[in-house]
């Protein structure tokens, strides 16, 4: 009997991806011992061609994003990347190239972050490429960091560069200057997961920027009870963001609510402070102190002048 | 600030449906205790609008259609539910209405099936409605039922009934006549959980029947280093699709390749036969001897007369 070109399809891209439960993808599931003494992490994310990246980006760099978007909630939690499950939808049609390069893509991203494909589905779609993956990860027992748990007088934290992501969209679909450093933060975020790691028991509160940086700021404030007032000057830009902003100050909203940062965001004692520098001096990763909680709600931007900046309500909604 | 409307949306129709370890869906990811001394079973699946399900199948019915096809792989390792993450991208102007109905047909799966959500994503798409799940199960350490293990001599079992999916299928689509019975198993596969429980250390190889008996009978087949030989007149059929076919013999092999049975389809030494037998009447799920594995390969599906039939190679594939 021929078997149909799906099977063939998931034996030559994805087979070669899958780790150990995986079953060489033959079974109707994965098995899997749970790390002894561990809490899993799990999460799920999806992305649509035209929505969440770009029907012209690279195929090897779509995986990979939607991999790095799912350690980054891995990061947020303090969590280390055990194993993932992907479905696919690609279009029709799609050349057998593409998907060698969005599974060669993958293979590279397991490598640097350590897990393998546990699972999956492979279908065809008539609409544009969708995919999703859910990831497991592991903390030890009530080590997670929580969204919960800010205070008032907690200082607010970010790490890495804020706006690279959105501004990148701008430079790959024409309305900033081509930018190689913009375009690849928007195709390929960094997930801090050694940072989140580092952070366990330091942090009161952690989450990863997703959905911009004012609105996500807003969740973890709203979490703790509390609110937040924030420095536009102390918000870490990228040279390639600040030389974008210095030819045109009206990408600031942008930059603080535009989403696809992945980045931590975190609250901490001000007594902490030390203990998180060092932090992020042993893992490579930078952070910055970019405000306070304090009473109240919502979130306050505030100029260099200590005046409010005006921001359009919300980050990115898909409804 | 206000919320965007993906956040209402969640908080509305998703979070009722969150277990304890889903955080209320309110963080990153969820954090869960894995079940102590147990394995983990896990598996992935998703569904596009217009291929997997129609798009005018109701609302209500399609979340759990698709929890249902994971369940059913549950089912087909021998594994109890434990929960699931889905990630939802519906098309933009999805009526709020369609949505609740969807998560009120998901509250009542869960409920039966006793698990609950753990975590997700939700997103707009230009493109047909598109769902993907993954779902967790637990099985007794090496006690999961496996593809492999079929061997010449064993025979071949199937539980319920066979071709109701793909002929509703038709019956929906006006190409038989309307019929409620066809219609729901095409819309609500019954996922064989306590066949499949009941079935650990007895049968030798097992899976369910998702692409068309032919093609994963030979799948169990090839996965054994077998063949296996199948009788037409053993294969169980319900009363309506033995109408149907009464009427009208050209639907034989679209009831043996159709695909969306999600019955269990398993190996089994002889000797086990009272074994199953029991088993199946203390879970109430009816099951029939349909063939033998054998030396060889390939799958032959014999005639009333002992002739070969001759089938369309393989069942269904997306590509």
């Amino acid at each position: 009997m021929t078997l149909p070109p799906e099977f063939s399809l998931i034996a030559r891209h994805f087979r070669p991806l899958a780790g150990p439960g995986a079953l060489d993808l033959g079974d109707d599931a994965a098995l899997l011992d749970p790390p002894a003494g561990l809490q899993l992490v799990l999460a799920a994310d999806a992305m649509v061609a035209g929505v969440h990246f770009l029907p012209d980006d690279p195929p090897a760099t779509i995986g990979r994003k939607l991999l790095r978007v799912n350690l980054s909630d891995l990061a947020a939690m303090g969590a280390e990347p055990l194993g993932y499950l992907m479905t696919t939808a690609f279009p029709r049609g799609t050349p057998d190239a593409d998907i060698a390069a969005f599974a060669a893509g993958l293979a590279a991203d397991q490598a640097e972050f350590g897990l393998q494909v546990l699972g999956g589905d492979t279908v065809a779609t008539p609409g544009p490429a969708t995919f999703s993956l859910t990831i497991l990860g592991t903390v030890p027992p009530g080590a997670a960091l929580r969204r919960q748990g800010a205070r008032p007088g907690d200082e607010a934290w970010v790490s890495g560069t804020i706006g690279d992501g959105a501004l990148g969209l701008l430079a790959l679909t024409g309305r900033l200057p081509p930018d190689p450093h913009l375009a690849e933060r928007y195709r390929l975020p960094r997930p801090r997961l050694a940072l989140g790691r580092a952070l366990r028991g330091i942090a009161r509160a952690a989450m990863d920027v997703s959905d911009g940086l004012v609105q996500d700021l807003g969740h973890l404030a709203r979490a703790g009870g509390c609110g937040a007032t924030i420095e536009a000057a102390a918000i870490p830009l990228s040279p390639a963001a600040r030389a974008a902003l210095a030819g045109d100050s009206s990408l600031l909203p942008r930059i603080l609510a535009g989403g696809d940062d992945y980045e931590l965001l975190f609250a901490a004692d001000p007594a902490d402070a030390p203990r998180i520098l060092a932090a992020s001096a042993a893992c490579g990763t930078p952070v910055a102190r970019i405000g306070r909680f304090g009473p109240g709600k919502g979130v306050v931007v505030l100029d260099a002048a200590g005046a409010p900046i005006a921001l359009p309500a919300g980050g990115w909604s898909h409804f």
